[in-house]
């Protein structure tokens, strides 16, 4: 089975871009002729339209890029056809053979972790064997509990060629409240960055990068040098491009000279920069991905 | 509409007893005639037998106590068969008018998080009103994204008396690692305590207790006696208790003097301490709440 940042680095490279689609379905944004055809008045309506919604979205990014993040969040606030909603979308992009980052930002004590993570990642064990779930191939998870708790998804992970993103350095305005408190000469998230660095290296690849990355948002430039350079062998997925504030130049210093090492996510810049009332809505997601992949690096190439 | 540690302090006092029954329904751990009648070769088998046997532990523990916390770990490993049995779990469980804390242990930017928050507390917002997803009384939450990301749950739960438990200090052996690093003199756990007592500050109920709360260990007796002097208008969760090593003795400084502030969850010392074939579990799950709560402060009652 192949290591999970093999898979990557060989999809970025494919693709020619480091863009990461963010799937978040908003049900006020999403074009008016889905909302006006789904209505919106229940769970399974607004799941409906949020499925078709994702699934054009990877139909139309699936030639530009090599990744997208579905955002549970969206999908678990329509309950239970949310979810059934969320594995046809992820199954769609697998299908179309892109990469699926999902963000959920789950964690919990071990003996509770390991659920969550062979769901996502491995498969959840059941009678002789295991059965996927979310069949993502990363998952993004959360370090506040620690090492024993991050180790499941780590298992998970590797026994299925999978990865895990790690938060270091979220992108909204509020992570410098405790992420940046000072300990022992160092800020907190550089305390969890040391720890993927560990982590992502008990499993390289031959792509020279681990399975284990760092969630660093493009709203914090200054710091993601500085983990870029501390952290060669950490892939990072950096949010908080384009609608959060984060632009061309806030996320070259998460690549290294090689143009790999970092995904970009955006979403909303891509999703919805069109009026909702625009009936080609999906030639606007179209020019707003190539408008993206245009300033973002070029993997390969040396920046 | 009722503040929500109003609401919890009653229910607790009702009872008698702090004890919260944890729902961690565990595949392997499930009575034998449960297992034999569903199989557990497919998600939604044992999303049915999880749905039977929390819904059975409910009608068991419902007399004794006033508060259950499902896990969503387990049921998520259902895919969406899990989190429709989760529904009727939750459903069950306030029908029988127990007080219903959802672990979830989410979080993320605020524009994401109010999606967890809304599914979790007030409802989804949905055509011209809200839409109840999980239904809970309280959610657990995850402090590492710093104060915006928490205040879409703390806006939730306000809408509807319902409440937050931040996780400060949690009962994992790994906990130390980040929590415990020192920031200025004072452990990470500590400043997410100070943040803690100051939201639940801005909203303190009749009872004197407010409606965001901190989850402690019961592992950890030292931090949690240091941490009740210092935020006294704090509901504990304490989790830990039995089957994760932490005793009577190590909870009692959870609680005030009046035997309040403080809910103590067990799970696995509760689910699962008879042999898988015992036909007569539910017997055997009453006599171990009822041990545990002849251990546990008596709330009222001086200690």
């Amino acid at each position: 089975m192949l290591h999970f940042a093999d898979r990557l680095c060989a999809a970025v490279a494919s693709k020619g871009s480091a863009l990461c689609v963010g799937l978040d379905p908003r049900w006020d944004s999403l074009p008016l002729e889905i909302r006006e055809r789904y209505g919106g008045d229940s769970c399974s309506a607004v799941a409906s339209a949020f499925e078709e919604f994702c699934c054009r979205i990877v139909e139309v990014v699936e030639p530009l890029v090599a990744v997208v993040k579905p955002q549970m969040a969206f999908f678990e606030a329509c309950g239970p056809p949310g979810f059934a909603a969320l594995q046809r979308v992820i199954a769609k992009a697998r299908g179309r053979g892109l990469l699926v980052v999902l963000d959920g930002k789950r964690n919990d004590i071990a003996s509770v972790a390991s659920a969550y993570a062979d769901a996502a990642l491995a498969g959840t064990p059941l009678g002789t064997g295991r059965r996927p779930v979310w069949d993502a191939d990363a998952l993004t998870v959360n370090p506040y509990l620690g090492r024993d708790a991050v180790e499941p998804f780590l298992e998970s992970a590797r026994r299925a060629g999978r990865g895990v993103y790690v938060l270091v350095r979220t992108s909204n305005p509020g992570a410098r409240q405790f992420q940046d408190l000072e300990c022992g000469g160092r800020p907190l998230y550089a305390h969890v960055a040391e720890a993927i660095r560990d982590w992502t290296g008990e499993n390289v690849g031959a792509s020279g990068y681990g399975d284990v990355g760092a969630v660093v948002g493009a709203t914090y430039p200054a710091e993601l040098a500085v983990l870029r350079a501390a952290l060669p062998e950490v892939p990072f997925l950096v949010p908080g491009f384009g609608a959060q504030g984060g632009g061309a130049a806030e996320v070259y210093p998460a690549f290294r000279d090689d143009g790999h090492g970092a995904i970009v996510n955006s979403s909303r810049g891509i999703l919805y920069e069109y009026s909702p009332d625009t009936r080609d809505w999906e030639a606007a997601v179209e020019r707003a991905t190539l408008d993206t992949i245009r300033i973002l690096p070029r993997p390969g190439t040396p920046q």
